[in-house]
């Protein structure tokens, strides 16, 4: 059994804002040279998510509006915002969900036609990090 | 270490419909011969789901209302639909999940009493693919 | 390649918890001997979550009301509570996920660092489960 460890560092511009990493991943899969596995993917970070869905900035928006809808930002709507203001962040990311595990066949990403891997920062700003985390043969 | 691959494809009648799929793993996993290990199970598309629950008609029209008021179908309502009707779709999806990853024992789903994988169709009445991969030995 | 299964039991006191189980999982992976693979961790009952967030009791009461406005509790308000009273629960589950895959680093667990793992329960006061499985070697 091989097995790979890889992080992945950003720092948005933005406080929200999701960020397509599938070529990364990827690449780490090359260097990794696993061939049958397993890849997990996940933010290390707990007002962030990894996801899987569409590369198409309509659907982005669409998020942002729905997420916020959701679980507005509010300074003061939340107990977490004390000395803090990303009680919101918190709640996005169980939305949109922590990582995604993604099956490695003959060395590729065995995703479908529009499976593609974003990082959604919900607090961003400041340095946080990815972990890809391969095992297999 | 072993690893083993298999598609199911769904043509759901429907536009929403719960598609129960535990035989169809199952059967994927005593193909496999894999005792010991993890299953992946995903959907291929960013409007579907894989996702673990009760096999209760009741509680799967509560889902189906429940996320009908999270994320409405709306022809106008979302950015995404330009030339397509789906928005509603991918947002419902990310509720459910995309995928679920399951413990293999003695070449057994290591489920609990009431656990039961269900494929999550949001967008259907066209082909669409959930995949297997089970990893260990 | 090894693997490693443990069972977690839980009967919490109120019908809502959040249980921190981090250091029990990390005593799972001790006991497992394995350096280098993946963690999987999940609730085996389709009214719990394992999940993975800030330990921190404001963020705790945010996610309580939130989950409360997103999928309330009521008797009479679901389709599946007959004879049951707890629809809200599986609902609450699906917005927390059922499951976390934690990468193995060196015998470690590889969490950022305020990555912390909780079972959180929605409908309690009775004896329920969360598997481990530690793939890897």
């Amino acid at each position: 059994m091989k097995t790979y460890r890889k992080e992945l560092w950003f720092n948005t511009e933005k406080r929200f804002s999701f960020v397509l990493i599938t070529e990364k991943v990827s690449q780490a899969l090359k260097e990794s040279g696993i061939k049958e596995g397993l890849c997990l993917v996940n933010a290390m970070h707990i007002t962030a998510s990894v996801f899987i869905n569409d590369n198409e900035s309509g659907l982005h928006k669409d998020y942002y509006k729905w997420l916020e809808k959701l679980a507005p930002f509010s300074v003061d709507g939340y107990e977490h915002n004390v000395g803090e203001d990303n009680g919101d962040a918190h709640l996005k990311r169980q939305i949109m969900g922590r990582e995604v595990v993604v099956a490695v066949t003959n060395n590729i990403l065995d995703l479908g036609p529009w499976e593609q891997i974003f990082y959604g920062e919900f607090d961003g700003r400041r340095d946080k990090r990815v972990l890809i985390k391969i095992i297999g043969e």
